[in-house]
């Protein structure tokens, strides 16, 4: 099902009689930077590009696209880490980089409505202004509303408060067919057939088009701080997470560091850390209404990780000392990107083998050869390995060890209990493993679903799963 | 797709050979004890019940029903109020009631194993025990966990903690073919394909048999207060409830009760609840990890109410205060099933509209000149309606009414931008109302995936969609 129509000069008419003269380009340079999103997946360049301003100028498009089989590419930052906003068929890549609308900030019942093409750095701005908070927080404060919805974002502040999915309260939808569907409401409850929102968060673009989403906010707290304990062994610093967990205290964000990582960061910064000299690094950040109850669980986690071998505990109470250990976490991959070339593994295992897992992958980059980052939102069990090339090394030779030891660590995370990706989604680069996670029926059922949603495949082919 | 075979000797016998003589019965008493739920729905008398011990047992019983095409309903406590567990074309009834252990609690990923018959209550007393939280808290407490996740249960805490669906982590279900599925795991991030537990959540056992559940648990709170607040006016009651949200608290319980609820508790309960003399009443719920926390929030919910008209504030402090209000506040449907003959509709609406909704509905009792109760989770605009007969009142004629004011209310709810179940589901009593929430389009998604999952129809027919 993937014998689609080319784009032709006709229909390149019809599509400008939508979206406008300005709504539309085949310029040889827009064509390249929407060939593909932050991968290190090959790019894939579509025929033309759509910026829609509107769900009805979404829909038309997409009837359009229906009737002449056109495969439709839906597109938001591009800031995407599994090649899922790659054109792999050609065709219209549908970028709702002009939908940048906050719609409205309800705050009787704490929901933002955002237009997909909404930057989450943005919405965060916005609802800060008034107090308010969208825990989501991935790395890449660049992605768009829309992209965090397809790949049901998370970040650093999944532990105390979810992810992307458990913050979506109704999504406007435009089917493959054009036809728009609203999901939900602003009604906090629901049990009213089956949940297809939770199907289109994290479908990744393949069974409709994110075209407006009413997203739960929550009462931004009050205080907050953050330690920063270095440790000598990478084990204990990961150990040490559950072992807070378990004594019933739940950080905002339980981020593990290795010591590598760290110097990348005081190198892309250019100004160092409290301490770079131990091998591995917990910054556990904690929220609340009051001093007290910060106090209270720095208390805890402070004598946890002393107990279990932390160096040092450095603490940051000012807003400009937290903003800048946050910095230093969140620059990472870009820090890693401007030093090396770089593709990445965001397995998610239980919180409990996280230490496991942090081992394997250590294990792994030795027996191979090849440098190997894992940086943790340890706190989900969720961890970013990052697999870094030198300039110095041979590329080719690189290459064939990466293809390797991305197929090990999903294979070390699987056996751990764990997933491919947290977070990143599978897109079109780990599509090949989805399988060995959800088996050949879960497989099949989910083939059903693409079939049914997307009769004619035609909306974000190539991705997730073939039918 | 109802043309099923009818159970025969022969295949008594083969079930029998799965579940042996204990785990059958064909006994008139048991026929009729699993031929309803508490809905007012007609009952349905199944034609055996099969009272399996294991997910084994639960797939050869399915690969039976397969075979010779005989209807299975899954039926947990029958605690429901949508007939969901109504055997409406007989056949078997699926009994989950025997299994009933609690597997597991991992308190470093904070997380219970169970089997689908464990009752929520039993879960809370051995989550407690351990200074955990299963925040999914739903009126009836003998409820099962395996129907919990069947409707999507909420209760009392959903406004701070949210609904079931938040909090399932991996699901062990048995599909209509009998074939086993994991789905999930204890990695709290996923973005792996399409998420198919939040399909299953709330399908109410159409499209698999929940035969093990990962839920996700929280540390229990070390503090809580609830503070009980007479209102002079209904209006005013329910509109204090965003206004508490709007000062930036969010309460873990945030209840509206009117008058008749609070005297019909009394009668219930034979005991005096702090005041009964005002028009509606607030039962607002706070927790934490320390006084200071629970002061904080007890002064902003005591000087919202008081601004918006409330005639005092009775503060409960002590575990047994706390305890004989939340007894007030769960007897409820207890309480009126006692005094009258009941049917309930349990509309969610934006926190917003609750105000709204709860003058509609009196205004639907006034108007029909019929007897309705709404009792609210307001916090979450999820509105309990308890249509009631008194014993002088004629039935056949009471039954219209009941008709047109479940309708009504219905109307009400949709007309607000709410939903028409929030907690209990669509089932069988609710079922014809479903695409006037969800519009044609979403309905023919829910048949793809029903047929898809279901290809025979044999599971839980004539529920939510008819296909």
């Amino acid at each position: 099902m993937t014998d689609y129509s080319r784009v032709t000069p006709a229909f390149l008419r019809e599509l400008e009689g939508i979206v406008g003269p300005k709504g539309i380009s085949v310029l040889g340079e827009d064509l390249v930077k929407h060939s593909k999103d932050e991968s290190l997946e090959p790019p894939h360049t579509p025929e033309v590009i759509v910026y829609p301003l509107s769900t009805s100028e979404i829909s038309s498009i997409m009837k359009l696209a229906s009737i002449h089989n056109i495969p439709v590419t839906p597109q938001g930052s591009r800031t995407g880490l599994s090649g899922g906003a790659h054109p792999v068929y050609g065709g219209i890549a549908l970028s709702l980089e002009r939908m940048t609308k906050i719609l409205e900030i309800d705050e009787g019942n704490l929901m933002a409505v955002v237009e997909p093409g909404v930057l989450i750095m943005d919405l965060h701005a916005e609802t800060e202004k008034r107090g308010l908070l969208y825990p989501p927080d991935p790395g890449q404060e660049s992605g768009s509303l829309g992209g965090n919805i397809s790949t049901n974002a998370g970040g650093v502040k999944g532990m105390k408060y979810g992810v992307t999915r458990d913050f979506v309260q109704e999504l406007e939808v435009v089917l493959p067919s054009g036809e728009v569907l609203t999901i939900g409401g602003r009604h906090v409850k629901n049990s009213t057939g089956y949940e297809l929102i939770d199907l289109f968060v994290g479908s990744e673009g393949t069974l409709g088009v994110v075209s407006k989403a009413t997203l739960r906010l929550v009462p931004k707290p009050k205080n907050t701080a953050i330690i920063y304990v270095p440790f000598n062994s990478a084990r204990a610093a990961a150990k040490t997470v559950s072992e807070i967990v378990s004594r019933k205290v739940v950080p905002y964000a339980l981020e593990y560091v290795p010591r590598h990582a760290i110097l990348t960061a005081e190198r892309f910064l250019e100004r160092t850390l409290p301490d770079h000299n131990h091998l591995a690094y917990l910054i556990v950040g904690v929220d609340g209404n009051s001093e007290n109850e910060i106090d209270r669980q720095l208390d805890i986690v402070g004598e946890v990780c002393i107990e279990m071998g932390g160096a040092d505990a450095y603490l940051a109470d000012t807003p400009s000392q937290q903003q800048q250990l946050w910095e230093a976490r969140k620059c990472l991959f870009e820090a890693y990107k401007a030093f090396y070339e770089i593709d990445e593994v965001d397995a998610c295992v239980p919180r409990s083998r996280f230490p496991d897992y942090v081992e394997g992958a250590e294990k792994i980059s030795e027996r191979l050869g090849i440098l190997i980052s894992t940086i943790g939102h340890a706190g989900d069990g969720n961890a970013h390995s990052i697999i870094a090339r030198e300039q110095v090394e041979n590329r080719d030779a690189w290459l064939k060890k990466l293809d390797v030891a991305i197929e090990e660590l999903i294979e070390l995370s699987l056996g751990l209990g764990g997933t491919i990706s947290g977070e990143h989604g599978v897109g079109y680069a780990k599509k090949k493993y989805l399988v060995r996670k959800v088996g050949d029926t879960q497989l099949s059922l989910m083939k059903v679903i693409k079939r049914g949603f997307d009769p004619q495949n035609i909306l974000n082919p190539g991705k997730v799963i073939d039918v």
